[in-house]
């Protein structure tokens, strides 16, 4: 790879508003002008598939120095602006990935990846490998078979195919099929999840052809089942019109917000936004992997975080039977949070006062692509922030606690996760993550309808779904008042029983312990294990303990998976709570860059084992969190949200509550109103007058 | 105590609204007769001073035909409407209970219970306490020493004695005293919690006299050092007014319900309320020490719980050395929180269209006192519901997820608790607690400030925080379907490899373990470990497993206290994270009837040592939760609140979804608004004409 151009002379220090950054996302133009610079270095009788056109973002050590000087009002460096590509030679498994420097406009550098390295899929082969799968010869022979009613419409859902080390070197899709209600086959949006076929052909990526037709095992065990004809059940729909009736007396809640948004937005550049909001100041950028990404995140101009994002999710499932067995999903590597949002909508999935943020990511002929309404900006009433009543006063000071809130919501096929970065007055960012949408399902016997297997939950008469794990990475890479940062936590203990110094058994303490070397660690909810991000160089100036923030994540079931499967081997951070590496640029996900068919070895358990010291240097913490999602059947036909938070809050970092300048929480600025003055005072009320039975009883009872 | 007098003969089924309730609250009325009553078996010269007149509730027995004609329409039996009472003979520790029969007016029970049983404080008797331990000479002598700045205002926060054994025979305060900030004496709310002092007066409980004066640690160790003369120190206030500069840049967020609430209360009788609302109804009780109770909770009219309330909270703090090694306080039982229940202010405490319920309970002199807007009943948008959007087609079904909050929030001298049942559409219960208010300080010599000592955190120059813990017990009574129900628990465990089954080392199984005997049991998140109620005599219709409620509670740090400890023996729930225990009348608190300088022995460890069997039968699951609040100066002067949930979630108990009937989310209904059509495309719109240095080299580089 070429070295880099660095230009430090002075460029004019002006408003930030008006100057694009380097971290801004990439630009409609320069996803065009990229692939077309890599065109131009191939022989025009080459076609290219393109997986990712996304920024290449700059060195953090380039980037230091520009943040720096753009803090402090001083000249900035020019910093050379780059992307980053992946792609195929079209119709071959030649996979590539190459770094274009849009700046000088030359290919920095074109490399082609070795084996089992496989790129993400992408929106129009998913539409092709469904269309091949439902044309092919022998998948219709197949489903000849199956005797489906006159009419059926069968769907195809193309998955990743994971890996087992048997003949899967090869880029390939596994596709299970379903159907739609055969009673009801013109619904577009039926749910044929309660409709699972029992037949999955195996795709691979050149041609896009079957190569393979699955049957799949619908007992107890890995019995192929010769197949039957269908046997009639009843549909499963989410769909509004065909619930039988919805409910009519959920009353209308609005939010409203009559002054406007109390956050700003400026845009730098074409596709940069830089959002303040409450003493906060960030960067928000957008790419196809790992959709909304925070830059810069500081709070009253103190450093925070150089980079927030979900870096990784695996969702591995539990049949060990063929061909379920290689089901491990991996949204973002495989997919793409950035590829797969949600165009939200105006009153739909947000109230009050939205702004809504578009961007543009690459289609797989290096056009850029609009992705729009891709996040959603807003405020919302988190409840009281904090009260304190005087009991000698009865003055009670109240504030309420308002969020800002950025969301995005991504559907990978089946399954919806909405994602949001939160922010509050009291210093602290929340990672939310709803999990909902709908279950991957799979055929049974309707002899096990009521028996069961103890893997999946019989979901719907014939449907099972299969339990599974969530385990997501959220990466979050700090500058807390500097670069220089350590992970420490803190444990507390029983004080031993001591006739002098704790002769009553009541004390313990609370002790610190460094992490000095990169590596996985486990919260352990039974010592109060609590991660910290500490710079021990700057010290709280009232009691003199490190500056820090520290990480609230639940607790929550490893990856079940044998250490020797290719599960385990693959989703490198879902074994720890915690990881803690030093910084390395391009060391951005947590499974490692290719997830598609993986093998391991390239995420951040490999990143740890280089064993570097983390102490007072430049970290990225890793921090996990999940679910072993066992369906429940009230989570069909879609699942209500299961919700999952992180929290960073600071330690120290302040010295004093960060949300004591919050104006009161009071009637003229909130305006609620009464439901009724009736039941005001029910006890005084209702005595008046009131022939009350009680009452009778009680004035009987004074005879 | 007499035979409970059960009447059976036929009483007029009518519309449950206009028939008051044998699971109502005492009304004022009852209050005054109770005490009138009680007074009358006594000379006229005993004057009673009465610590909690309450309803005894209906055994059970007796209550589930009346619940069950009730509900069927059928004529239900009169059940004699009964109070409880705890008292004193005034002026000494002669400590009674008794139970008044109200429907027959008569005493049925009377007795003085023996030692080591003493009564919670009362709002009076701590005014008393206060007022005695500032005016006692022997506290101005001390106080002299301190050398105080002229025109100090010294406050006095009585606290709850504790238990070690040692001359704590006779019920006891011990007063922590602390002063105004000395520059603004006139300040009544000033955060005197700030300028903690080096005494502690200890008063009892006859004529409320100072018995002693205890002098505190202020160092690292259990020295008690000579006091030194005052330095000053700034203050710390919460109040607005004291800020330096309040936040002006957030603007109002209103939540409004033009067409009002979907709610609706049937007041029953003049202290009971039927709360509705989609799908859900329930009773709302409330009384002294709990305050909200929960009764005869149903979905669809499918019974669930019985009961649901607060049983008991402990904080236990981490000071070894006396007197602070007595710290352990018993909010609920030691002071009651439906008697501490702040009066909640419209456009404060709730946003959008509030129903405020009051109550009414006894105060020292039997006298009728209402709580005035105890309860808070609103409801509130909590984000997405579900939602799947339809890659296929692009529709987006998605619906909100509306919650009915009750709350409460009670002040504990210098502490908050933010206390919510909260209901959705999906079937769940939640039950929130937000701690908040102030820290409990004592003094820390200056030369510690900035080293600190292991067990607190210094909050403020010469402010020690000390750690201690929260231990809340959420006492769940069910009838899932019935009276007879078991508890069980699912945990997930890894397949082992097997070369037939299991080849790839993925596979995973959910295994259920029925709970046979009482007692306690913890999570295990390594093994995803979930506790289930369970009807194991209903089958859910579709796929045969009984229907189930689940149970999410955050693991937390069991009592860190020793097991010989007497804040481990009071504390009988806080080493389990469940208790399961067969139902008895009056086993209603976790740590047992008469917490105040309680020596163990009563609360859920001692019921669950009978070893009952608890498989099919009438159960009862205590649910602990917590926090070891390890204090941040950012808690102080008050406290961001620190949010626990705990959820309790159907499992099987429908057949799907059973939010599936939710009204799509759609912007008519919502109108939420844009905050700028500017914005919305920013990639497409900001190219035009706009000479961005991005676009710029973008363009340059197709050169």
């Amino acid at each position: 790879m070429a070295a880099v151009a660095q230009d430090f002379s002075s460029a004019p220090a002006t408003a930030k508003a008006s100057v694009p950054h380097p971290l801004c996302p990439l630009t409609a133009t320069e996803i065009s002008t990229t692939a077309d610079l890599l065109r131009s270095v191939w022989p025009s009788n080459i076609d290219l598939r393109f997986k990712v056109i996304t920024l290449d973002e700059p060195a953090k050590k380039q980037m230091i120095p520009y943040l720096e000087a753009e803090h402090s009002g001083a000249p900035f460096p020019q910093i050379p602006r780059k992307s980053f590509v992946s792609y195929y030679i079209r119709n071959t498994d030649r996979f590539h990935e190459a770094v274009v420097n849009l700046t000088t406009g030359q290919v920095e550098s074109n490399v082609r990846l070795g084996p089992n390295m496989h790129g993400n899929g992408d929106y129009d082969e998913i539409l092709q490998v469904e269309k091949n799968a439902l044309e092919d010869e022998g998948v219709k022979e197949a489903l000849k078979k199956l005797q489906l009613p006159e009419g059926t419409v069968v769907c195809a859902d193309p998955w990743i195919y994971g890996s087992d080390g048997i003949n899967d070197d090869d880029r390939l899709y596994q596709v299970f099929l379903y159907m739609r209600d055969p009673a009801n086959p013109g619904e577009l949006d039926s749910n044929h999840y309660a409709f699972p076929l029992p037949i999955a052909p195996v795709i691979e990526c050149n041609d896009y052809k079957v190569i393979r037709i699955d049957y799949l095992p619908t007992g107890a065990d890995n019995t192929i089942r010769e197949p039957r004809s269908y046997e009639s059940v009843p549909p499963n729909e989410y769909i509004s019109e065909a619930q039988q009736q919805l409910r009519s007396d959920i009353k209308p809640l609005r939010v409203i917000q009559p002054e406007g948004a109390s956050f700003t937005l400026t845009p730098t550049g074409e596709t940069g936004q830089i959002v303040e909001w409450q003493k906060w100041s960030f960067r928000l950028g957008y790419n196809q992997r790992e959709g909304m990404v925070l830059y810069d995140v500081r709070y009253d101009s103190r450093p925070l975080f150089y980079r927030l994002s979900l870096s990784d999710m695996n969702i591995p499932y539990a049949d060990p039977r063929h061909p379920f067995h290689k089901k491990s999903a991996y949204d973002l590597g495989d997919a793409g949070a950035g590829a797969m949002a949600n165009n939200l909508k105006l009153g739909c999935d947000c109230l009050g006062h939205i702004q809504y943020i578009s961007s543009v990511i690459t289609d797989d002929k290096g056009t850029p692509t609009p992705i729009e309404n891709c996040v959603c900006i807003h405020e919302q009433d988190a409840g009281i922030g904090w009260k304190h009543t005087n009991y000698r006063t009865g003055r009670a000071a109240v504030v309420r606690n308002r969020e800002l809130v950025l969301q995005s919501i991504i559907t990978v096929s089946n399954y919806e996760y909405i994602l949001a970065f939160m922010f509050n007055q009291a210093g602290e960012v929340i990672y939310e993550v709803r999990a909902t949408g709908i279950l991957s399902t799979q055929p049974i016997d309707h002899e096990l309808d009521k028996t069961g297997v103890p893997f999946g939950t019989v979901v719907h008469p014939g449907v099972l779904a299969v339990h599974h794990q969530h385990i997501f990475s959220l990466r979050v890479d700090p500058m807390l008042e500097g670069h220089a940062n350590r992970l420490v936590y803190d444990e507390a203990h029983a004080m031993p029983l001591d006739k002098e110094w704790n002769p009553h058994g009541v004390g313990y303490t609370v002790s610190e312990t460094v992490v000095e070397t990169a590596g996985g660690l486990d919260l352990d909810p039974d010592s109060n294990r609590v991660f910290k991000i500490q710079n021990p160089s700057v010290r709280n100036p009232v009691n003199g303990k490190p500056v820090a923030y520290k990480i609230h994540a639940p607790p929550f079931q490893k990856m079940l998976a044998h250490p020797d499967s290719f599960h385990f081997k693959r989703a490198e951070f879902a074994d720890h709570n915690i990881y803690v590496t030093t910084h390395r640029d391009r060391e951005l996900y947590a499974g490692g860059w290719y997830t598609n068919q993986s093998r391991g070895g390239t995420g951040v358990r490999s990143f740890a084992s280089r064993q570097d010291s983390v102490k007072d240097t430049d970290i990225v913490v890793w921090v996990q969190f999940g679910i072993n999602h066992v369906p429940r059947i009230e989570d069909f036909p879609v699942m209500p949200c299961e919700i999952l938070k992180v929290s960073l809050k600071p330690v120290n970092f302040f010295d004093k509550n960060p949300a004591l300048d919050v104006p009161p929480s009071e009637q003229s600025f909130n305006q609620s109103t009464l439901v009724s003055e009736l039941h005001h005072q029910p006890a005084l009320e209702m005595t008046i007058g009131k022939d009350s039975c009680c009452a009778d009883e009680a004035s009987k009872s004074k005879l």
